[in-house]
């Protein structure tokens, strides 16, 4: 890397994913969302992403394109051994230089098999091609090197598909080829989490608040997104000085929490399940779950939090009247009278799970998920939620939820877990 | 639509996401892999896809370069209210069409506000502007209605972002415009879901079977991919006859199945909780779940499936020693002896569940997911998992899983949904 490479700064990248899987119907590319994650942290912008198949014309027309509109170019994927495997000679191709082989890459091949007893198969010599001036990466976790090429004002990136490669190896040149190649200003991100409202009125409520935060300086960017069963606001700004950065959105995320109040789940992209579990955790208590529409999903939701086991006791998954009766002691005359999707039984679910289990808190989910099981009176996507407390007060709510069984299983999730969230964060305040 | 055109058949499809929130490490698009599904069912490939920010210039060069490269862009995003929308003036200035009101459109956006009560903002009459030339295509979920362009050799498709208005607006045009527009080729699929085998192992077994398939007529394409706990093995055919394509791939498909073996779970793509689901419900046998570390997701996985209420019975999740025993009945010196994280509390539980429950097979599962509670001897991924069946026999297995927390539950649940699919098949068998 010369003096003069050296000092031109990164600012904008384009990331491509290489592989016809991914454009099939059942493959997603999700390792840009990792670079663009460590990226941002270096300041540099991702100005547009490409998947791109094992197509040599396509492959080579999309680097062409990139390499002119960018700073940084990332391939991923397709440095394999295999006839497949062509984004080496696209990019050698592209830029006009020749691959050489490198006998010392074909001995770290080699002894790579040779420690799994392995003789190399001849494919992977392949591997051993690089287009000439590339700075060779190591792969610690496979056979496939990542490359690096600096080239006039343009750098280019291969790294290999493998998320198990490509991390590891990318979070390295993050700490030093990149990080010597970023100026110091960074993007600077917050994620605020609010359930309880639609996005147009979540909107209407923080529009006034965020609009003066855009023209200030350093200015935020916000954008408002809907996803199952919360919206999201999405705060960015940049500078060079971190503290410059933080504070003006601090100052904007104590403002819109101020508007959102009790509505606001977290400001740092926290889940529900982990917000929930903190204020179990702060407040000493612990919960016990019986579901039957949820399937599990609730207990399955609060599990996935890690120390979980301190406050998460017990759940049941109660999928029949009869287990519900049997198991947790709901009274069958209440299933027979108000019917098993009812507030009434999903308080006598949280009741039943809260005294079982011996905790604090008990919650009950009961519902339609469909796609069958629906009536007039109760269509699909009616859900009943239950809470009962240690003071011996229940809580219930009757919903219609919208969309197919897995949108309804979670929106129910969602909707219980923020009734415990609500509860534990009055019981916070009233102490 | 003259007759020209119409007879100009759409075979390569590029698509455009649009918006800067696709960019961010939070979000990703999807409605690339659902657009995808109904374009290769009607025979048009996608060649490439992208992803671009709110950028007019970035969105401009990016519809240039793929107007020049295929008979279709979809670009879906970008066609809202606000100033951030900008698909609609960037396609009119890429292909020289100028932006013409239509009071039509502003009359059926208004009478939508109206019907809710509310009189339409001024902003939203930017929906009204259409490139000449364009045709609209109704929009029944929302105000931004798609576009359609019939611009020499490419057809230029505009579709709203949210999936709720972009679905049903597709399936109609995949009804209509796009069907007679279409050669009668099609893309036809398999794809294989394997467990219990490596992704080089399933190469290993499959290349001399897929290989020569390969050069057959119509040829199949084959992919391996390796997902958390599964292997999947892509084949995909191209043919006019949908007869012809069917039998090829139902040939390579019976014929990689008795390479397989039991190893396979699925030729139709279906889950391993769809496959285990449809063996219970034939075997006419009901299951229960007692769960430690996977935490209630072996049972939401179950009641994911349709109908699941058939013959999940119950589950139960047993984040402690305690509720272990008092609740599922393993005996505390099993746990005292063995440990909680043991082939013997497994059996344990799934005996207890079995029993409690009432019904033919009992799961149990047990380990430790991380990121604490590992030793020397029983470190972080490993789990015991287990099942207690009918004749009263059990089966108990212990493994040592890799990755973090959510990656150990996965595949934990994984392992005790394949030792209960497997019990089935051998089951299925020996009547």
């Amino acid at each position: 890397m010369s003096d003069d490479r050296a000092s031109a700064v990164l600012k904008r990248a384009v990331i491509i994913a290489v592989g016809s899987e991914l454009l099939t119907p059942n493959r997603i590319d999700t390792n840009s969302l990792f670079l663009t994650t460590h990226l941002n942290a270096l300041g540099i912008d991702v100005s547009q992403k490409f998947v791109v198949g094992d197509e040599p014309a396509d492959l080579s027309d999309t680097l062409q394109y990139a390499v002119g509109r960018s700073d940084l170019v990332v391939t991923t994927g397709g440095l394999g051994p295999t006839e497949d495997d062509l984004t080496r000679e696209a990019v050698a191709t592209c830029l006009g230089l020749p691959l050489e082989e490198k006998p010392k890459l074909i001995e770290a091949i080699r002894a790579r098999f040779a420690d799994r007893g392995l003789e190399m198969p001849a494919i992977n010599s392949r591997q051993a091609l690089v287009p000439a001036g590339a700075i060779v990466i190591p792969n610690a976790h496979g056979t496939a090197p990542g490359l690096w090429i600096d080239r006039e004002s343009t750098v280019i990136l291969l790294l290999p598909g493998p998320p198990r490669e490509l991390r590891p190896m990318f979070e390295q040149l993050a700490r030093d080829r990149l990080s010597a190649r970023s100026d110091g200003r960074r993007i600077y991100r917050r994620v605020l989490r609010i359930t309880g409202r639609t996005e147009s009125h979540v909107e209407e409520l923080t529009q006034p608040v965020y609009a003066k935060w855009y023209a200030g300086r350093p200015s935020i960017k916000t954008t408002i997104l809907a996803s199952l069963g919360q919206i999201e606001l999405h705060l960015s700004t940049t500078d060079a000085n971190v503290s410059v950065a933080e504070s003006v959105l601090d100052d904007a995320t104590v403002e819109l929490a101020g508007v959102l109040g009790k509505d606001l789940i977290s400001t740092d992209g926290s889940s529900l399940e982990e917000v929930t579990g903190s204020l179990l955790c702060e407040e000493g208590v612990r919960v016990a779950v019986a579901e039957s529409c949820t399937g599990g999903l609730v207990a399955s939701r609060l599990t996935d939090v890690p120390g979980s086991s301190a406050y998460m006791h017990a759940g049941w998954t109660l999928y029949s009247n009869e287990s519900k009766t049997a198991l947790l002691g709901v009274d069958e005359r209440l299933i027979h009278k108000h019917g098993s999707v009812s507030e009434e039984v999903a308080e006598a679910m949280a009741v039943g799970a809260r005294h079982l289990a011996g905790v604090e808190f008990g919650l009950g989910v009961t519902g339609i998920a469909g796609p069958s099981g629906g009536s007039n009176e109760k269509p699909i996507g009616t859900v009943c939620v239950a809470l009962a407390g240690p003071d011996g007060a229940t809580k219930t709510r009757r919903l219609q939820l919208p969309g197919e069984r897995d949108r309804v299983k979670f929106q129910a999730s969602q909707a219980v877990l923020d009734m415990l969230r609500r509860t534990l964060m009055r019981r916070r305040q009233s102490r």
